[in-house]
């Protein structure tokens, strides 16, 4: 495909599918299904982490995850305010990680839903440290905007609560952040089948996080090669242009005819 | 992929997306979307045929669909009765046009929603006369086990009227057809997006049939092999069984980790 | 309220919504709580009722609906073909109740969707025989035209299947029947809650048939008011016109003002 | 009805209906719908106002709007960030108007959706001011949290884009606003519809707020009567709880009966 690329922080990123290390039932199926995947983008979450210095820093899963093949984008999912996710990020920064963050606050346990004030607040911090922030949102417009406006390098709106697998139900928001954005937008949580990934590129989403759908299905590394296909699928219809959505119908064959 | 194969009326179908030859803005983008999309079915209008024998039936549209790679599927969209859907299938037949087809019949012109009366009839006549039939009907689940009491082949319950792009609208009575269906069931009609196809397949359609999404694209080859993508994304997700759908979220990261 | 009334078969009948008396927990609760709905037509399985001559048929159930203030429409639940259909309605005629019948074939038990082969030929004779008769049909705009032609009374395409509280979920094809109707549309089946009745009749539906939902309340009689308000809301809303539906916001206090 | 009450501030409410000033065509039918509509809290934007002392601050409108009868909820509609909206509460405070007000910060002009970060800081600073406060904001649970624990009197989720007439686009987050509320919840913007507004309600919401759907209807008072009666089908419906929402069917006649 000769799809247009996706560029987040000057860097070209070669997947519009990102995807998550979390769930998976051992550390090979992991690794295969990003192999499959496609993606260049892998998250993995620090609280996961040994980042104390006591032991080596990812060591067992960073077997598994080659930083020369993958964009390893820790996220500070746990942190329950921002100067937790502050400490998260520069403790990864310290032990070596990439300066790229996904940021990600829920102080509710229920629906993991993201803290609009604290994501704010950790956004200035980071990026002023020189950070390349990818926040996790509500599908709200105007936090997406203040976002942009201290410089997070994407905005990442849920499509539904974390592993709901409920897909797009914010679907009119997203819209409007897509229509909005002066960076690329994720979309990211919710996504539960490959229908609903595709939705999302054909909505104009540059890209889109999945991880509970592809680490929990019976074979992890088909469902990948599925989402990828999906993505690739949902965005080539974008860019292609989709035709409009009609009240009638519209014949697909000639009504009339010179059969005899 | 390994996929499990279709089967309709005993002959094995390589691919899950079928394909309709209208409205494309030529015939060479036609033959090359239909290579592009590596459908094996394709549907053509009886009424754009000259089956009179004045002429040679099909003459121009055949030399570009070849019938050694595709199977034919004449359909009888203009039928505005049982009468006439099986005389048209009848011409088709004698011209030498394989004995499978697509029974269309919509007396309504501005939804072309098919007539469940004149389906059955026209159905029941044509499979006691050796046709292979695949009848377009609306979402009705009892009128599908009619259907497939007289022996039709497959049932197409349509996702929204045709060409209008509205996608599954039908889905409480899709999901109960294809509970029930004793035959294949493709999802026809309405389809205007890969995500579209993509969730059809997910609820367990055998195939779909896309015509104007593709025949109308800005790069109708493109568009094919999107949409050939998200038909297997679909399937896969289908076969591969899709994650449940919750209310609440359901972590994907640990919320407790052993950070300093 | 001043709405337009509505009219079948010659008949004026004061409320929207006609009420079924399956599943009250008591017939002086079914008796209350239709007296409360305000309704005029109200429903009643011939099923349940003792046609045999052998005893008085509906002696129960009748003393607890008054026959002058009510329409009782005999309804046809549990016939599984045209033949069982018509055998029932002649009987409930024989044994004096009026010569309206609400028709239902429905061979499915877990769906309990009609039959519309059957229906069409059933609604032929009873039409023919002096019969005022109502059809409960699947959404499916084709059938309903066919049903119409052959000179019923209404047409009573379902919501969503009996007792599921599902709502609209025919949505699309009901605005189909709804904009091609030349009798009163009926929505009926699947209406789960008062705002189901306030959108079938916002949607332009001259009536709805509402029962689970009344019968299995906590308080039938309190339910059946509710119903009948949300009825009221929405034909009125329809009566009046709602506004048009935008994708982008419309102010509604000015955004410039004098303040100092 | 014999619905409980709604108390806000420790002032019981006595309708659930909340109804705006804004886009009536005269004074004149905007008091007719307000008296026609049963409501008691109505929004006036402090912006249509002159505050400045010049003039009678509401002179006009005031005429129209018995503050015996009503509670005047001003609102602080077109200012852009908390300081300005802080400054139109206490300018309309200082003018003698109630100290209750509904917050609204929206700087997008197209979408006039609400500012999460602005919204919390002037709800702050108001709710220490002695100000009874309720906020506008998009359907984010988390921020509907935070609101809560700076003493806010409501929360006021959107349904969808103020005047867009969408309806409750929100369902999913507004579910959960209402789950863990530990103040009233009043869905505010896009309800176009008695059946939206009887939606929110049967969801749980404490009441609604409704403006463009009366206000530009063609007779504004039967129009606020059908959305009184609507809050009211759908509270009723919440209070005896509605049915389960089932997949299959569930008969409401029963399928066998002693027909001979």
């Amino acid at each position: 495909m000769t799809s247009s690329p996706l560029i987040i922080a000057d860097r070209e990123i070669r997947s519009r599918l990102f995807v998550g290390t979390g769930k998976f039932s051992s550390n090979e199926n992991m690794r295969d299904a990003l192999d499959a995947s496609g993606a260049e983008i892998v998250t993995v979450a620090l609280r996961r982490a040994d980042l104390t210095g006591k032991h080596d820093p990812y060591a067992n899963i960073l077997e598994f995850i080659d930083a020369e093949k993958y964009l390893l984008l820790p996220n500070t999912s746990g942190a329950m305010n921002a100067e937790e996710a502050v400490r998260l990020a520069r403790l990864a920064a310290a032990a070596g990680l990439p300066k790229w963050v996904k940021l990600e606050i829920h102080p509710d346990p229920t629906y993991l839903l993201p803290d609009p004030i604290e994501t704010l607040k950790a956004a200035e911090i980071l990026v002023k440290e020189g950070f390349t922030v990818l926040p996790y949102i509500n599908a709200d417009p105007v936090l997406a905007k203040r976002l942009q406006e201290v410089g997070v390098a994407t905005v990442m709106p849920l499509g539904s609560p974390i592993g709901s697998n409920r897909g797009i139900a914010t679907r009119d928001q997203i819209r409007i952040i897509i229509e909005q954005a002066t960076v690329p937008v994720v979309v990211d949580a919710g996504i539960g089948a490959p229908s609903h990934a595709a939705e999302a590129m054909e909505m104009g989403a540059d890209a889109v996080l999945v991880n509970t759908a592809i680490a929990i299905a019976s074979d992890p590394s088909r469902m990948a090669i599925a989402f990828k296909h999906a993505v690739n699928a949902g965005r080539e219809a974008f860019e292609l242009g989709l035709p409009e959505v009609l009240d009638e119908a519209s014949a697909t064959s000639p009504l009339t005819g010179f059969l005899g």
